[in-house]
């Protein structure tokens, strides 16, 4: 099984990062390829870049040449879900969703980490319609953008601060809120005795899941395939 | 008070036609001019189609170089409003929130007629984030394609059969679902004898209402600038 | 266009305050007329007043026997708009549901600073009705009864710490919770950075895009027409 | 203990069989004693009669002289309850929210058939006000004005045929939604197979539960006495 | 009339206090006998002892030999009513929906003080599916197991600490979240002036009341009678 | 990795299906083991079947002398997943929940196909409890009791019918609502052409990630070990 993991930012680095969590995640038969979008964001924080960035992960998607079974969208909180279910034939699980999707399964209450307050309400907005936001007990910002998540010490620090703000509000599982973060589950589950789900690991799994008892998006309603129309795409 | 409306896809005879049906709504004193995104699909009908669109009118929003005073973005139930507010300092008002504002003052219950059923739940899903969906009952596509708006008489039969389906669930007030649409309002409220909402029309006044009144987008929280990072825009 | 503004109590100097508000709001060629109802409470604050109010106001306006064109009712989560509904064949706007309309257009989520803690339940109730309430985040009351916003420095000092309070409760935006507190707007919003909705004015403009884009009260349903019946008004 | 009911409308007729119907329902040691609004409408159907209804109901009970232990507001879907409460030392039981308690302890989801759909908005809100709405299915309008109620075959045929639908939506219960219809619950629930709750019955029960409990409206908050103020009450 | 206490718990002094309170809140006529189960866990405080409890408690109703008018569940938050709804003829009243709906009729917010924090999701998700949780503003833990409650002076500390925190969160009515405190209730009333409802005494209240009124659990649905089949029960 | 699977019945028969159907679903490393209850009721239909099975099963799962990684409970909307978790430290997946999960990866709204319509309010309200009813839009009966299922041609029809009654309420996934539907999701695919999801299929997909991830249940609030105390369990 082969799936592809799109980042939805042009940091090259990151898409690495998210490649290796991904890979680590990943069944023994499974094999994982990360791709970046060719222009949007650097980094999304935001609904100005989450659209930006939308387009350009659809944009990516439809010129990949290679083959492959499901996708992971690798951006949370990010759109663009719904438009690569229209587009494609196999599986797509965004890593917000799976995130949720898994915490709800190991508590009655989660609560997400993420990294700036200004990306909460859009995180919000997509457990709503992702349908999983019904457990969800509090989105709180670290106040670190994505692109200074390197610095190992602080981000440690600001996450704990942030995520002990959401087991106050009764949060009995937390969810790390940037594709960034992979990888920091283990360690901050340490830390702070309650399960943390990594959401590219989970999107992974919840894949995988889907490929294995074959189950496809349903092309009835919401996401049927794309109508045949003229559509000036940036890269042609 | 000059007044940008944007369209939300590329056919500049639906810009045209937005154009004339928000001058017709504008107060004396006010200009509106209407632009068409560079790139993007022919139509909106679909998440793909919408986040391609969203992408692409902020595109056109930061290369506007004449002055404004409000947006009026016209692609009912598209996505892109939230970034527009992040980008602009002036109001930006979606034409899917105003017609649902305006019929909130009308009746007690509201519906929505659609062009293709595929839209509709991204029509709900715009009226859940704006904060507008608690009073409205039914979202009803009428068959009809974007594109397919100009055969009259197809169209009015088509929009009766599903609004007699939506006041048929409770709906005391119509909304017209499409920026397409503009212009069909009286048509239909006297063939239906109730209130029917165009949101063009709408989104004009209360941008106007907006600027009268000197209030701007909240910068804090959620509509913050956009930080200074690294973009790469479609163009260029 | 003349537009009607109903007080929601029986003191004359408030109905003057608001109708200078409502004129400093309205467009050139509007004209407002303010009212005060004959009997009913000096202020509203709780249930008993308001009902009162409801049926004193009403009362009101089925004796007006001046022209208009759309009714403004001032009174901050005060009943009776759906009644006014039903009673009259012009546009109702209520300075409740229209601070939170245009406040919905300004931020992702808005708040509410009002006079007194009792009277929070009461505005909770009305922007629920009217549809609104999804993103009003907290309703807080100042400390402060109708008739003591006269005290501007005290009034200030109140409303800021209220106001406070519902930032940190994730308000972008703030609406002032009392037709007597028309005229803050400015200056609150200029103390704390965040813009903030006067009723009153909301109203106005609302108003006017309804009577303006010819839109009037749906006579499908809950607001139809009254039946002939017999009923003793206290006015005769 | 004695145990005051209101009619919210000002015919007399309707009081005595209000007041029958409480009389069946209560305890042997409850004395029932009901009073009819001096002025306000013949009967309640709307917003406007309900607000009317409200003012004079509040106006009955501040000028009762004899001795009561809690009151029974028979008026479904009327408003007036909350500021009853404010008024009053006594407990306040309204016969919408008494049936939906009762109905709410003998099925899964419940229903209410009422008179004419233009009540169904009302009681709609009186039940989410009331806090006993998350498992009302359907509120359903039989077609027949609340004076109409007297013609005893036509009423019963309404009601099957209004309870029939209601059934069919979920509801396991069903409330009689007019005080006019008391006396007429063991006849549909006969005719229905399924427990048919009459809200003036219902009421004088949970009224005389309270009582006999010693348990009183809570003054913190929303209920406080109200303000000492001048208010010009229509009976002077 | 003959109405039967069920303890949820396998302590006989427990059923004793609970059969007590439920005699100081009977009406004259009444005849009340508590009645424990023959297994299951000595006192109830989350999910595994709910279950077991609930069974347990069902398997002594099956075989009980005397007869009864009504069955008042104790267990505060425990699963099992809707089982015994199927099981009997009678009405069934859960402690926990009677304490909400009284409570309902008291104030426009209510909030639940209970043992241990482990059990306030068990008693959240009971409020929610009796329909009664739309106005509970919090449930809180005291800190005390159910065995614990002997020890008065520490109890009433702790349900103070914690009742107070429930006021702080808007609550007008205070329930008390465990059949153990029944008789309490006055006592913290007087302390916190506020009324304070003991859902032993209430569900009393309530059966009485059904019984009176000759209504009884609907078979339409939901609570149908138990298909006639082979279960192995503990009991034999 | 080995996982437990449990049935709610004490039908061997079903047992020996559901083992085969989970069989079918796991990995290639998986060793699924399936057992059934020593009590409890044959079939589970209702509340009183479905608590009697919950405390079968978790007296079931505190006895297993084998390891085990992690349980599926396959008992479609059956009671005692929370009850589960506190008493185990691995990970358990209820087949309700597993299915919702993986549904709202497939399609925009969701709807469940069950056996008998007495059971669909105990799905729906396992669906509400797992933060997972959100995009659900029906839960239809087949009017197919469980051990009538062994019928293919009958069930095959009925289940149809219903599957259509709940694509028309707007689902664009379906659901297999009971255990002993297991295997017939391909087919019902086929025949329907949106995707089918089996839940004891899915849980099993879940149950793998949640181990491979090395996640377990949070022991932090809700889901904390057993008090340690006297119970009475039927098996001794």
């Amino acid at each position: 099984m082969r799936i592809l993991v799109t980042n939805c930012n042009t940091t090259e680095a990151m898409t690495k990062e998210i490649e290796a969590g991904a890979r680590a995640a990943a069944s023994a038969g499974t094999e994982v390829f990360a791709r970046t979008p060719s222009w949007g964001p650097e980094s999304a924080e935001g609904w100005l870049d989450s659209f930006l960035s939308a387009a350009a992960v659809l944009d990516l998607l439809r010129n990949i040449d290679e083959p492959f079974d499901a996708v992971v969208m690798a951006g949370f909180g990010e759109h663009g879900r719904e438009g690569a279910r229209e587009l494609l034939d196999v599986p797509v699980v965004d890593i917000t969703e799976a995130a949720a999707h898994l915490a709800g399964l190991l508590g009655r209450r989660y609560g997400v980490v993420t990294t700036l307050d200004r990306t909460c309400g859009l995180i919000e907005d997509s457990l709503h319609s992702a349908g999983v936001d019904r457990n969800c007990v509090a989105v709180a910002g670290a106040g670190l953008g994505v692109l200074e998540l390197g610095d190992e010490a602080r981000t440690e620090a600001a996450l704990l601060t942030a995520a002990r703000r959401v087991r106050d509000s009764g949060a009995e599982v937390l969810v790390l809120g940037c594709a960034g973060m992979t990888g920091l589950d283990r360690r901050m589950s340490a830390l702070l005795d309650v399960p943390v789900v990594d959401g590219v690991a989970a999107a992974v799994r919840l894949a995988e899941s889907l490929v294995a008892l074959g189950l496809h998006t349903s092309r009835a309603g919401s996401y049927a395939r794309p109508l045949d129309k003229h559509r000036q795409w940036p890269s042609g």
